[in-house]
C-alpha cells in the first residue's frame, strides 16, 4: 500500500490518521505541493485531479481523502469510524463534511494561490480569508458537538472516528495562523484528546519525513 | 419529512434528486438564500451552520447534503446509490467529492459574496473564478469517468447513483454561466441521460415552487 501525500496537506493527514487507527502499514510517496510535483505528468497519471492524497491499494488507486477513509472503514471494520445507527452516522458524516467540504477546500493551497494571483491579494487579506472560513465552520461544528448527546471524549463517543479524523488536521492548520480556539471549547477539548493518541501524533505534519519547514 | 431548501441551491437539488429516486414524498420549507433567511434565528435553530439543505426526518434534523444522501441510501436501500464492492464505492464517492468538496463550496453564494465584499471584485472577476473551479473539477471528473470501465449510461453502471446526484446540479449551475461543456463529452452525455429521468427533471431549480428568477 502506497500513500501519495505531502506533510502539510491536511487531506493527506486525514488518511495518515485513518491508516494508523486501523493499524495498517504503508509506504510513502512524497508529492511536494509547493514545488508543483502534483502538476507533473507522473503524478497526474496517478491522480488526474492533481491533488493529494492518493492511495495505491490492492491494485487500485483511490483518490479523495474522505472516500479513502470510508473505503478503509469498509474493508477494515475494526475499530469502526462510524456508529451503527444511520442517524448517528449522518451526524458524524455531517460534522466531517463541515471541515471536508465547507472549510478545507476554500482554504486549499490552490485557492490561496488564486487569491494571490490573478486576484492580487496580499498576505494579510489571505490570512483574513483563511481564518474567516475556519471560524465559520468551527462555530457550527462547536454548536453541533456541544448540543449532541453522543459527544464525549471524541466527536461521537469514546473512540475517535470519521469526524475526529477530519477535525484534527483542520485544527492543526488553524494553529499555524494563530486562530483563537477559545470560542470552541468542545472542539478544542476533543482535539487535545485526539493528539494524546499515537495514531494522531504520528500522523502530524511535524512528524513526517518530508517536512521541510 | 420536511426538506429545508432553496430552488437555486445545488446542495438542496442533490437531496431533491435523492428523495425522488427513492420514491420518498416530502414537504418543502423554503429558505430564501438571497434574502438571508438562512441567517435568521428560526433557521439557525434548525441548522446552526446556516446552510441549506436540512432534512427533518424521524424526529431528527440532518444537515450536509452528502451525509443526507448517504443516510437515505442506508435507510432506503433500493435503488442503491452505491455499487457493492468497496473499491467501486470509493470510486463513486471520489467522483461525488470532486463536485461536493472541490467545486461547489468554492463557488457557493457566501464565497462569491466575500469576493464581492470585502474583497471588492466585480462580476467579471467573479465569473472567471466560478468557471475556473468548475473547469478544474470537470476536467478531472471527465478523465476519471472516461477511463473507468464502470462508466455506462450513468457514472457507474446503468442506473444513477451518488456521483450522478452530485454531478447534475453542478452541470445545471455551469449552464447558467454558459460554461462550454464540449471538453467534457462523457460528463455531458451522463448529464443528458440523467435529465431524461423524472427524478432529476422534477428536482431541477426551474421546477421548484419557490423559483423567483
Amino acid at each position: 500500500m502506497k500513500l501519495f501525500g505531502f506533510f502539510r496537506s491536511s487531506a493527506a493527514f486525514r488518511v495518515r490518521i485513518a491508516l494508523n487507527l486501523k493499524g495498517l502499514a504503508y509506504e510513502d510517496a512524497f508529492i511536494h505541493l509547493r514545488r508543483g510535483d502534483q502538476r507533473g505528468g507522473d503524478y497526474l497519471a496517478v491522480n488526474p485531479q492533481g491533488l493529494v492524497p492518493a492511495l495505491e491499494i490492492d491494485g487500485k488507486t483511490l483518490t479523495q481523502s474522505m472516500a479513502i477513509v470510508e473505503y478503509l472503514d469498509e474493508t477494515h471494520p475494526h475499530p469502526p469510524f462510524l456508529p451503527p445507527a444511520p442517524a448517528d452516522r449522518a451526524h458524524v458524516r455531517a460534522l466531517a463534511a463541515i471541515v471536508a467540504c465547507d472549510i478545507h477546500p476554500i482554504n486549499n493551497l490552490r485557492v490561496l494561490r488564486y487569491l494571490s494571483r490573478p486576484l492580487g491579494h496580499d498576505q494579510a487579506a489571505i490570512e483574513n480569508w483563511y481564518n474567516h472560513w475556519i471560524a465559520a465552520g468551527f462555530e457550527a461544528f462547536e454548536r453541533l458537538v456541544a448540543a449532541d448527546r453522543s459527544t464525549s471524549e471524541f466527536c461521537a463517543g469514546d473512540r475517535p472516528g470519521l469526524a475526529d479524523i477530519a477535525l484534527v488536521p483542520q485544527v492543526v492548520n488553524s494553529e499555524r495562523y494563530r486562530l483563537d480556539l477559545s470560542p470552541y471549547p468542545t472542539l478544542a477539548r476533543i482535539h487535545a484528546n485526539c493528539m494524546k493518541l499515537d495514531a494522531f501524533a504520528a500522523a502530524h505534519p511535524n512528524n513526517q519525513p518530508d517536512r521541510d519547514d
